[in-house]
């Protein structure tokens, strides 16, 4: 007997800006797994089993998810923001690639969310506004050669960057020598964003430069976003500003 | 008098995947501004004015907005997807900084939404589970050489890539381009999938490789996903597949 599965997204705080699809794949679940601040976000019911697991431990949690849905539950993964970026959608199907037979029948609706990354450039104005890349910035599952390699392509053609994962007290060292290799490619005026927490009641966001920015203003909660030579502060005259990046490249010829 | 301009991400149409936001700033909104598909999605009601405008004409619709809100209107500018990915948001505050000086003073809300890569990719599996990039395939707003550069630079260093504006008949062999550079960068097995108008009920998924990835396959309506070297297609046993992309990278030493 095979039960379902939901890969669901809660969006990045706020409840207005969480799909109404999530709200109804959490009340057909009979059970709920994640990291402990996203599996809280569930209100309590009668019926639901709520699991807590560390961070860490995503393939774990997902081997336990895929477990119960084939003994025939109704089981959500919950993740912050979008599931499909940075978190459980891809552990979800790492599991099944390397589990039981079973486990492929299960049916699997993966909930879309909106992502951390769309909610900060939001907040922010429209840094996002053309080409873009999302790069993780942990060594945990990749080299940090290939780290350092992929974030110097992006700069060097123009991609605006958004970098997730940019610190933690496991990794203190390599959101600084990113800075270091992005000052190597960009101007120093290039502007430079941390959004934390965005949408939460202890958002915090800072605009500057990457020749001021420091990696003491990030957090395991901060998205750090780099700009293109397209991006501009705009100024409000009021001492507040936009971030936005132009959609139209001009190219001296 | 200054009012108050919203930009609105609509989601990638299904409405249980539109966040509550959106519908609370539609309902404060007296005005709403955008590309005819985009606003029909808005139901009508007594005192909202909706106006329709081309597809190509983005500044002059930003202007208009700005204009009216500028006047003490609510104005809701309307985008499918996210307002901030490839959409009006960036055009809302490009023609703020070339604008009227009164317009700096607009109180303006971004509502972001589940965009269409994210819906693509939530349908397929979890293919942008790893590092990826958005890339606009048009060269309307940049020159072609650049979109090659990006494109090249991105298949390189393994990211996945989510091609926008693949192609329109006024851009009728830039995909084809894009696959035969992409042919000289990346394995011919590299999973590449089709997905058009995902969540509406014309949506067509598809899934090949690069090898056999065809133009044709592509319209005005289509995200166009490119695979890394992480990126793989588990098969379910009954025809069935997932599309997904593996979070850890291992490197031959």
């Amino acid at each position: 007997m095979s039960g379902r599965l939901f890969i669901v997204g809660l969006g990045p705080g706020d409840p207005s800006l969480q799909a109404p699809r999530a709200a109804e794949a959490l009340a057909e679940a009979t059970d709920v797994v994640g990291y402990g601040p996203y599996v809280t976000r569930v209100p309590e019911r009668a019926g639901l089993t709520r699991y807590i697991t560390d961070n860490r431990e995503e393939i774990s949690r997902a081997r336990h998810a895929l477990q119960l849905a084939a003994e025939g539950r109704a089981v959500a993964v919950v993740s912050s923001g979008d599931p499909g970026v940075f978190a459980m959608a891809s552990a979800v199907f790492e599991a099944i690639e390397a589990g039981e037979a079973n486990w492929r029948a299960i049916e699997i609706e993966v909930v879309p969310g909106v992502s951390a990354m769309f909610a900060a450039a939001a907040r922010l104005g429209a840094p996002l506004g053309h080409d873009f890349c999302a790069l993780s910035l942990s060594d945990n599952l990749k080299p940090w050669d290939v780290v350092l390699e992929r974030l110097t392509a992006a700069a060097r053609v123009g991609f605006v960057i958004a970098l997730y994962n940019p610190i933690s007290k496991a990794r203190p060292w390599q959101l600084g020598a990113a800075f270091e290799r992005l000052r190597e490619v960009l101007s120093p005026q290039t502007p430079v964003a941390f959004a934390r927490a965005v949408t939460r009641p202890d958002e915090r966001l800072l605009t500057t430069d990457l020749a001021s920015a420091q990696p003491s203003d990030a957090d395991m909660s901060t998205l750090v976003l780099i700009g293109s030579a397209q991006t501009r502060r705009l100024e409000r005259g009021d001492g507040r500003s936009w971030l936005y990046t132009r959609r139209r490249l001009e190219v001296a010829s």
